[in-house]
């Protein structure tokens, strides 16, 4: 058997071939997304996303295809001029570039990876009609840190926040008082195939939106008040996301959020991290210099059946990406340290 | 078990649960986007697609999450200010009101359900950019015939056609020459899980688009020419439509057409056919006059295991809808009609 570590696509959900044969007896790739059933497994995944994620009612969930289309349309529905990003890595630039590429205006300040945003001394142009985020940059491996977001909003609290939780969901425990959007997508810490982000999104967002197309979040409020999708929907991805949502809930956040700690910790173990601020250091995406010895790690632990992540971009040769979602049990991660010991340790400081 | 006639999503294809097994054996959910075996299947479906729909290489191929999205991305790719719609039906309103969304004028020729587009006597305003055509209007069982798309297109060469087939395809025996762009979905006549549109779109058009979004013409094949897609996609979709496609190019296209009309001709025998004229009548969604009696004949026929469509919108109660795709076989419909003729054959003419 193999066993993906990779930072997504990555390992399935434990119940995964369970939860399939389950909805293949159910016929759910062949019900109607109009259907009572499909209403009732909405209602379900919606339910069980604001007890796992403690959701508000001030904030509504909708159903996207991918996260790069959840930036998208936040920023069409958000900003009529210019957006603010933080950008550390990648992902931060492309959330930038999806504000370019509608041709707003943006403002980009720049953080090394594993830099605090400087709350203190930093100012926002006044003219900024939305702030990006990406709270767990999965190029790298580094995160901002919750509070850092928290006090941004407390310094600008008129000004919309948008945090980009794509690879660390649902381990960040957000305080949605704090946060007007978020998005994640569920073949990361949720297990599942890809082609579903879950876009999350303030009340007052939706109602001073003024577009009108299928995605924006007027059409997707009226469709989901009746816990539907204004086009046919991923249906097969959002029955197993509810089946997740039942187990990950049966477990517990706090659990899953405690193991994903302890399970980081023993990843760090390892040494040659990437980011060395423990404070900005993912826990769900562990970055480790390798010293060009990347492809060679990867094959050899390929032997043993498992599947690590290569370093993104530049990084590809000389970094390896490691993820610590909900669905690697500690047993999984013990079994990854016992094949990846000898290549790291012995270059550990 | 249960078999769905239902106009999409709908029954799925035979070697669907083959398939799945397939799938968790490769570990598709898990594999990367950008791995060397994600390309393949990639590559795979689109050569299966090219030889299918017999698609020359004057035309692109792009993997889109919806027919609500494909729509919307042709008319923000082609159209500055003004599109042209015939529209007979739901659907054929559905893309109007993309372009509407849009904030882009539209005009609209109504047709009644079944009425041929007046080609000899029609003349398109001047400014017009882009014709959109519903090739097959799924909320009524009408079509479009080709010979009056090709013969709009000979009368305007330079304007851009644009034609709907979510639920008709592979039936069409398109002639891409005379066709710019036209888009489907897989859980209809592919007899797949929702959640993938499949876009195809003529060289000229992608070169002259000049938007810079994820899922615009342009980064669509700037990732399609490495066997790639711009975001996270579907993957599971996609490999399993890789597999319907290695299905249906060994059985044939000639075979998969021929079988559709068969099968056409049996549903058409319950009479009470509510498009009258053949020319215009599809053959892979038939729409049935009730009577008011589709609520006792959707439940009379459930009890044997047989799901039809309600007709759609104001024609719920009035009429049923049956779909007519490749995964239904011949002996499928002929079980079909054993458990329908006693609610319908007795109303016929």
């Amino acid at each position: 058997m193999k066993m993906y570590f990779t930072p997504g696509p990555s390992q399935v959900h434990s119940n995964y071939e369970k939860d399939m044969k389950k909805a293949i007896k159910l016929h759910i790739p062949s019900i109607s997304h109009r259907s009572k059933l499909f209403m009732e497994i909405m209602k379900g995944v919606e339910g069980g996303l604001r007890k796992l994620l403690s959701i508000p009612l001030s904030h509504h969930i909708f159903c996207i295809s991918s996260s790069l289309e959840s930036m998208e349309r936040i920023l069409s529905n958000v900003v009529k001029k210019k957006s603010f990003h933080f950008v550390s890595g990648s992902f931060g630039e492309a959330f930038a570039a999806a504000s370019a590429a509608q041709g707003l205006k943006c403002d980009v300040h720049h953080l090394l990876p594993g830099e605090r945003i400087p709350t203190d001394t930093f100012f926002l142009p006044s003219d900024t009609e939305l702030i990006c985020i990406t709270q767990n940059e999965t190029a790298n491996g580094s995160c901002v840190p919750l509070e850092d977001i928290y006090r941004l909003k407390e310094k600008y609290p008129n000004i919309p926040v948008a945090v980009d939780i794509v690879s660390s969901a649902p381990y960040p425990d957000l305080d949605f008082t704090k946060i007007d959007c978020t998005f994640f997508s569920v073949q990361k810490g949720f297990g599942l195939p890809s082609g579903l982000s879950i876009l999350i999104v303030c009340d007052k967002l939706v109602r001073t939106s003024t577009k009108k197309g299928y995605h924006d979040f007027p059409s997707l409020l009226s469709k989901s008040l009746k816990n539907q999708t204004p086009e046919t929907p991923n249906v097969l991805n959002i029955f197993l996301l509810g089946e997740v949502l039942k187990a990950m809930n049966e477990k517990g956040i706090r659990k899953i959020r405690k193991e994903t700690e302890e399970k980081a910790q023993m990843i760090e173990t390892l040494g040659n991290l990437s980011v060395t601020d423990p404070t900005t250091r993912s826990k769900t995406v562990l970055v480790i210099n390798t010293f060009g010895k990347t492809k060679e790690m990867k094959e050899k632990l390929e032997k043993k059946g498992i599947i690590i992540g290569s370093g993104y971009g530049d990084k590809k040769k000389i970094q390896v990406r490691i993820a610590n979602f909900p669905q690697h049990s500690i047993d999984d991660v013990k079994r990854l340290l016992l094949y990846c010991r000898k290549y790291f340790a012995k270059r550990a400081h």
